[in-house]
Parts: C-alpha cells; structure tokens; sequence
C-alpha cells in the first residue's frame, strides 16, 4: 500500500502513519520527492484496506497495491476453473448455452419449452420460481410449485435446471430442487445470501449488479468463495448507464476484463443486457465471439402471453436461429457449442 | 397508455392490439396521422404494465400515461406526511439531525457519541448492528449484541435509535430493539425484505439505491406501503456516476423532484454521499436548503480507529460546527433545526 | 406528439394547448381518462419539439411519437447505404478495416507501418495530424506535415486514409489531403464543425460521443446529413461509464440498435473502447458478430515509444492474429474482411 | 509515480523500466514485497504522465503521484482567485448572480429581461448569440446581430454581458462585444478552442463537460491558463447519470472538491443542471449553501415563446423570488448576495 502525504504535512503526522504500518505487521518505507513525500508499505496489506486510513491527518492519497479479492483471483489458480453444473461442463471448451422462460407458469409450458430447446442444443434449463419484481403488483412466481415443476422437467428431460434464490429463508428448499442456485442482479450485494451460498455444495450463477465495478463483482464471488463454495459461474447481463434505446449496456469489455483477472468460468445474458428479442442473437454472437463460456437467453413460446418479460424472449424458431448461428461463432473463436 | 405503431403495420396487428385493450376492460382511442398511426388505451393502464407490449408485432413504441406508483405518490395524497420516530416527527418544519457511528462497536463508545451528538442538537442516534461489508474480510458487525447496546443507549440517552435490517431472518430481533428500521442502498430492491417491513408497524428508513431511478426509488416505497406500513422516509444518499473524486454523488436534484413527486419526507446522507469527512458539512448545507427534511450524519470519537467508513465520519467537534450552520440554513429556509 | 394534462388543471390550460396546437398547424384530439386528460396533436409534430411544452402550465408530461432525426432513419430509407472511401466500399458485404497509429510520427514510421498493415488486410489507413489530448503538455500532431505524410503514404501504398478535423480553420486543408474526415468523440456534438462538413463532398467517420444517447448520435449525423453530404459512417467507440477497468464501456448494444434505426454503415473502434491492447481482439471480434460494418484499429510498430495512446495500439504481429480471427468471425456471420 | 509489476515479471522487464526511468531524469527506487515488486520513481513525474507505460512488459498498473494539473491547483496557489468581469469580482464575499435568457432574442425583450434581474440584484447578464442546439432544425442564435444586442444593453443597464463562443472563427468578434466569453459544455474539450482563449486576455466562464470528471475539467481549465489567461471560472452545470426525472444531475459535491482543489472561483448553473423551472430555486439555494461563489440563471420575460430552453427558464417573479431566498441562504453562510 502506497501513501501520499499532503504538502507540507508534519512530522508528527508521518510519525503516526510509521506507526500505524508498524503495528500492522508491515514495514514502511518513506521516499521524499521535491512535491510529495510517499511511504510504502510492504507486506500483505490487506489488513490495512478496510482502515479509515485516507482520514488521516497528512495522508493526500492512499493506492492500494494487492487486489482486494483473492481466492477468484487469476493469482491464486492460474488455470481456468471448470464449474459443473449436473453434468454439464461449463468454462470448457464447449460454449454452453442455458435457456428457458423468465419464470415458470406452470408445468406444461415448462415441458414444452425444455424440450423445443434442448433439441436445437440447450444443454441447461432456466427459469424463476421466486421472481424480483420492480413493481409489487407484479406477478412474483410460483414459489415451491415452481421449484417442483422445474424439478420435474428436469427429470423428464435430463436438462439440468437453474433458479434463483432471492432470499435466505428459501435457501434450502432452492437447495433441494435446483442443479444450480443464480444470485441476481438485485442481491449481488446481499452478502448474507452470499454467505449462505457459500456453505452450499451446488453450482452457482452469480450475476453482476446493474451499478457494479467488475472489482465488486469479484468481491461478491470472494464471498461465496471464502465460505467454502468455488463453483461459482460469473454472469455478465448488462450495467445501468444513461443511454435508455435499451434496457441495459451489455459491458462486452468485461469478458476479457474478467477472463484476465479470474479463473472462474463467464457467461452472458444477452437478454437482460438488451431488453428487446430483436437484439437477443446479435448481442449473443458477440459474447461468444469474446470469450463468453456460456449464453443464458431466455425462450418462450407465447412471448406475448408471457407474465414476465415478455419483450425480451426469444420464440423457439429464433431460439432456433441463434443456436445454429452460435454453433458458427463458436468455431470461428476455436470453440464448439 | 399509448401505443405506437410500425410505420407498415397490417390490419391484423392492429386488430390484435385493439383485443387486447379491450380484453383488458380499457377503451381503445385510434389516431391515424400521416407518418404513424397510434393507439390510445383509456382507463386504469396499471393492468397493462407489466405485460410485454414492446413485443408485440407492428408496436414501435409503448408510452405509459399513469405513474406505477399509487400509495406514495402526491396524486395519492396531497399532503405531505409526517413520519414518528419514537416521538421525533419527521416531515414537519424542524429539520431532524440522525446521528452516529456507522457500526456500534461497544457500549463505551456508542454512549460516549450519544450524550455528545445529542448536547449538539441530534435528534436520533444511528448506529449499524449489522452491516453490509464488500469485503468477506471486513468487519461484519456485533449482531444481537450491537442492538442490545443500542437500546440501552436510547434508554439512557433518550434518543430513538435507528439500525439496518440486511437479513429478514433478523427481522423480528431488530424490529424488537429499533425505534426505525432503515434499509440499505444495497437492499433498496431486495423485494421480500420490503414486503416483510411492510408488514411490520415501524418506521422506515429507505434509502435509494446507487443505481436506482427516482422512479424505482418509489416503487420500493409503494412495496412496503402496499403491504400496509405507510411510516416511510425517503434517503437520498448519492449515486453512482462515472465521478471517482468522491464515493458517490449526491443528486441534489431528487430531493425538490421527490418533494414534488411523493408525500413521504426525504432526508439527506451526506457522509455516504461524498465519502470524505471534510466535504460533509458544504453537502449536509446544501441538502438543507434544497429542502431536506432531515440529514443522517456519520459521527465519531476517533475516526481513525472506527471499524467501518471512518473516512466519512466526523468528529464531535466538526459535528458541533455543523449543527451550528445546519440551524442557520434551516432558519435561512423557513425552517428550523 | 401527446400531452399529458396535470390532474386538476384548469380549462383555461387546456385551451390554451389546444390552440397552440392548431396555430402550429396540427390537429388537437383530446381523450379524457379517470385520472388524466389527454391531448394527441396529429400531424408534423417536429415543428412542436423544440418548443418548451413542457413548461406550459397544466402540462405533466409531453411525449413525442416521430424521431426528432429524419434523413438517417430507416422510415426515410430502408435499404442500407454503402459509403465509398476511395474505392473502398463501407456498409457492404465486406467487413472493412481501417488500420494506422493513433498518431503520424513521421514518414518512415507511418510508411511501415502502413505496408505491414495493407499486407494484413487492411482496406484503409488511419492516423491524426492534429491530436485532441486532455493535456496542454502533451503531443498535439504534426498538423499540415502530418496531412502530407499521410498523403505520400496513401500514393506509396494505394490505402486511402482517414484523418481527424478538429477545427473548422482546418477544413479545408484536411479535405484536400484526406479521402475521408473523422469528427472525435470530443466534436460530436460542434454543430459548427459537422455543418462545415455537411457541406463537403467527402466521406465522413462520426465517432460518438462519450456520454451521447444514440438518439444525440444520430441527431449529429442528421446536422451533417441536413447540409447535403450523407456519406456518413457511425463509430461506436465506448461510452464512459462508472467502471474503471476499462478507459470506456463499448456499447456493442449500439451496433444492432443502429442497424436498426439508421440506413447508415456502423463501425466500431475497439482501441478506444477499452483502452487496453491486449481486450481490442476479443472486443473486436465481438463487434464483428454483432453486425458492425468495419473496424478501427490502432497499430504500431514500437507501442512503447508511440507518442499517443500506445498503451492501446497493437503491435503488428498482434494485428496479424486480429485479421485472421476476424475473417474467421465474419465468415461465421455471413461476411468476410 | 509508481509502477505495480505483474507477478513472475522477468529481471528483463524490470531493467527496461528502471532505464526509462532513468532515461526521462527521475530516480527509480526498488521495492520488494511478498506479492509484488514496486518501483518507485522520484522527481518531476510529469515526463512519464504522456507515455503508454502500462503497455509495457511485465507491467500491472501504473500510479500516478502528482496531479496532473499545476497552475489551477491549490498547490500552485493557495488564496483563492478573484476574477473580475467588468468590475463584478467572482469568487469573493459576495455571491453573484448572472441572469438572462438562453438565447438573444431581440433588443426589447433582452433589454426588458435586463432591466428587471438588475432591479432584483443580478449583476451581470447573460444571453446566446450563437446557440449549440441537438437539432439542426431548431434555432441557432442570432450571431453577430445578437452580440451587437448584449453589448447595447450593457451599455444601456451597465451589467457586464457573458455570451458563448463555439466556433474560434467568431472569437474576435466575441471578443470585441462580450465581458466575459463562456466556454459550454459541449465544448470543454474543443482543445483548439481553449487554446484561442488562452491567448485573450477576457475572463473566461468554463462549464463542465456533460461527462468530464473534475480531473478532467481542470485540465481544461489548465489548457486556458497554460496559454497564458488565468481569468477563470468554472461552473458545474450538471453531468449525465442514469437518472431521467432531470435534464441532467447537478454534480453538488463539486463545489466542495473544486473549492479544495482548485483556487479559481466555482459557479453554478441551475437552469442546465435540473431543466426545469420549477426546481431551480431549490438547487441555486443548495449551490450557495454548498460554497459556490456565483449562479447561473436563466430567466425569459415569456417562456413560452423563448426560442430556446424556455421550459427551465423562470419568470421575472420566480427570479425576485429566487434572488430574496439566496440573500438569506447566502447570509446563512457567512456571505452576502
């Protein structure tokens, strides 16, 4: 951790910071430039960087040098992780594509739906039991028999099936049915959720928060990951900015960005990233073309009746023409999907 | 609600659209100009908001008329309301100083910080029992333990105490000990926590999310008020913007847009706001006279040596110059503090 | 357009919209809801907008219905437009890529620079004489010198090249030497300067700008458009954003969203949108599968001595790498480069 | 400035760096830590700010020490900066109030709009001669013409005139009729611009950039006073955020940061910074309590007619309003308006 001092700081105020350093463990290191004097301070900083440090009197400036996050961190495990989700590699060389509604209606819509997907090549289910919605007059899923629903199409498809858990109370019964537990957008930064996820065993797709810096984003799967649990899956599904044609930016710089600084598998969400069917494929093209391991979209077959959603589902023909023009991308980037 | 239509629609799609206005019990209103034709649904649109009209064929453009929001909002009520904490009114002419610790750390410390806050003209002591930490590593807070201190600090002090709930599993515990629950930035749309606040009868304090819309912010305000709990006050508390200079940035336009929009009392974070404890007296003046109803104001004995957000929180003796100039604004406003 | 009527408004308002509306030409409907009266105002409501309807009194609310831009829309031409730039076409089937240093440095540099690039793939050459930098300290350009390396460069090599026009002084200058203008992301919005170039007859590269909506960007190119020259080619090259991982946010949103609302070709520059070298291929690639057009890329041939954004800029051997995955990717989509 | 060596960086690498150091005149210092390897470089680090260092190998991140910006810092000069616009000084006890419409409209009408804000205490006036509009259908200022207008009216009423100059073509002219040039925010990055008015010898009133961070607008400000013109304002007039209830998000805890970073005195737009008439007396009185040292005001005899930005433009009667509420907030904190 670097130190900046003020211009014209006393030598009290150094003193204090030497000592501060000193009795963290670390050893300062003071260099005097002609404008600012700086002190280093060497040794794991991390037990400095949730000190008020920066309110110190004399201190202009405080940088970090060590990542806040460690376990997900490409330091720790060089080789990319491979997370499987009931048999499904995801972060492999296959592009793996999870599809499905925005939340379960009911079982014979469920059915259709996984089956029409998994034969154009979904290798994974999605879809809502419990749903968070902007408005409290909104429709807010079908709870437990969704959870039952989805367990049951499972079986009769062999899709492997993910569902979010929004709240703690429901963690077991989540627990209990789904392959993979998805953490939204709304509670990245739930950290009570996080710590109970992270004494699971079971897969996790952890999406980034509408307003988190990717640093954050790591630091909620450091979360999981400190508590035990590493088969986390980082989902990118778009960042609130100020441009409003579309429901979210995709942020595709976080890919690579992510793929750099993680060894933990990425995925996208081109459907939230958008908001609008008509942008779903060539948004998902391009998440490929980027690295993404992985695609969650989802499908529906009556969008329009859809309870949630709607304007951003695919139909199963389109489904059908983002899979095969997926396949193309995938081996254009090396891969296969 | 107002639909727009494809230049190059067919009679068919529009036909569908009509269907499904009338289907819905609204009367349709159809308009042809030269270059669109559009489609007016009159009576309540609520029921057609959360449907996926975007979607539908031939629509361009979908424009809700009504405001999702009902309970909170000025065409619900006029007047504004004015919100009991324990005996302390917020919402009426005396603008209401929250102040404290981010974390209660000891019994010693959080008295200590009362009996001085209060002599300096606090109203309500603040104090985090449990709090949301980005870091797994970081502090978590003391627990039950935390609230047990605040509440014999309110006891001995007289000041209602105001506390986060982050976890609906602590619900019944926090609401036992608190005189006003607030809830985080993180958790403005964690939608099962609201609901169970709601049904709650206790004050709350919500505050906005880092990238949560003025109108999002309200419609986690009509969550708690459809639930039946109508004691809420609003707390503007920074967003995120690409700005780094400061933490977040306060937007100091939403609270005459609030005070314009909702009959609910709004308060003012400067400490969160800015994230520098010498930038929060100016903000705190300016969240005053923009008409704040209250502020919420981080304040320690010995920042240096606080567990959490120290850098924010200033000490008695700079809160003391605040409240001075706080009382003159407020008097310069037509208020007092 | 529709004007949304306060609740509680008077007659008195309401008459005075009404005959606002028919001075202006257009014809007035009024629907009156249970909770809002509405007005619809059928005909060329562009007249309309930019008038301050909004401060009117008893008016809540005012939506337009028609696209404040008219020539670079779709309802204005469907079909997609193909810009030349010295015989090479943009916005056709081939995939187009602009190659070149940030800056020109100097003849032997820009030559080799050129060569090894043109041998690559390359369609076009890039580089600035004059240098927008956020600096007063730092490299400005070379100015007219510069325009005339570029120049001897294009006859040496037979690349035409695109150079930036920061200043309306230079105008004419750059017109004389460059086969095609670029307006930075700093000028999209210097109305004078883009009404400079809407009356030359040369190809232009409009980059957006960093905080500008789509609609602004097309807005730009409708300023250009409405002085005669439509040989506009839209750059996405980043948006700013809270994130600081990346220099900017490319919005690959923005490509297909394009494609959709403009018959204008869409390039992407993926140097500046994310900042880094080593993310310009996968970003690259990504705007390639999502329907981009062509590509701008910077390259040097020595990054570390490279006076301007070098930090960026590929190295030869990696532009090398680029080229072939692209032309991979675009086979995949239908396209080559 | 010190540069984060990536773990496993070979001896190679760190000696390249150690030589460029070296090389610009600063001394390279070596730290060794368990994690990572820092090197320190001490001197006038202002050579390297230019250079794409984090491009080179074995490079993690590189940090900046010194700002990037001298003669505006606070470092530079400590006393705050008086500027004085035809004998109205910015930045002292007083806080001043510029008014007038967004654009020259004619003579009466400007002369009217003059006559009353004098009469209610604003001291200087404001007008558009040449006006950036988004539409290059919308009205574009009355250019000479207009200039001519503001100076007669100064000369009639003996309020300073402040008009924006867009386009360095009509800098002279600008310069020959005005008191004060304004720079808009869609031009704090027209480099070339700020050059040209570094050479006059006029006060300059800078507006921030619509997503320009404060490092970034004090580089422009520094553009100004590198040339030789120290005559600066500078005025927050609202940055872009995700946030659509307002025009724009009035940046408040820039007036705090600015006034600690900067000596040049800081002003506020109210008008631009929400869009909306009926907000900007809440927001001007939260600049003034926030320590600005002037506003901003748009006010329009008739805004219903104004040709330009009518709809955040107040009223001859709102202004007296606004004027009386800021003389209080203004004595509230120790000044006087």
């Amino acid at each position: 951790m670097i130190f900046v001092l003020r211009p014209g700081h006393s030598q009290e105020e150094l003193d204090h910071i030497l000592e501060l350093i000193t009795d963290s463990g670390l050893t300062p290191h003071v260099s005097r430039g002609e404008e600012r004097t700086i002190i280093g301070a060497i040794g794991d900083e991390r037990i400095l960087q949730s000190l008020p440090i920066e309110s110190f009197p004399g201190i202009e400036k405080v940088v970090p040098i060590l990542k806040p996050y460690k376990l997900v961190s490409t330091d720790f495990k060089k080789e990319k992780s491979v997370v499987d989700i009931g048999g499904v590699p995801i972060g492999g060389e296959k592009v793996q594509v999870v599809a499905g509604p925005c939340a379960v209606e009911g079982m014979d819509m469920l059915s259709d739906i996984a089956r029409q997907v998994k034969g154009m090549g979904a290798m994974l289910l999605r879809g809502g039991a419990y749903k968070p919605r902007t408005s409290p007059y909104a429709f807010q899923g079908l709870g437990e028999e969704g959870l039952k629903i989805l367990a049951a199409v499972r079986d009769e498809t062999g899709l492997p099936v993910v569902t979010e858990l929004m709240n703690i109370r429901y963690a077991e019964l989540v627990n209990k049915y789904a392959d993979a537990i998805q953490v939204g957008a709304r509670n990245m930064q739930n950290f009570d959720l996080l710590k109970e996820i992270g004494k699971m065993r079971k897969p996790v797709i952890l999406k980034r928060g509408m307003s988190a810096t990717i640093k954050e984003f790591l630091m909620s799967a450091e979360y999981i990951a400190s508590e035990g649990n590493s088969d986390i899956i980082l989902c990118e599904r778009g960042i609130r900015t100020f441009e409003t044609e579309t429901r979210n930016t995709l942020d595709i710089n976080a890919v690579p960005v992510l793929n750099s600084l993680t060894h933990l598998p990425v995925v996208v969400d081109p459907s939230h990233a958008t908001g609008y069917w008509n942008l779903v494929t060539p948004v998902a093209l391009a998440a490929v073309a980027a690295g993404a391991d992985g695609l969650l979209v989802e499908v529906h077959t009556n969008p329009e009746k859809a309870v949630s959603d709607g304007g951003q589902s695919l139909k199963p023909s389109k489904f059908y023409d983002l899979m095969e023009r997926v396949k193309l991308v995938a081996e254009a980037v090396g891969r296969h999907a």
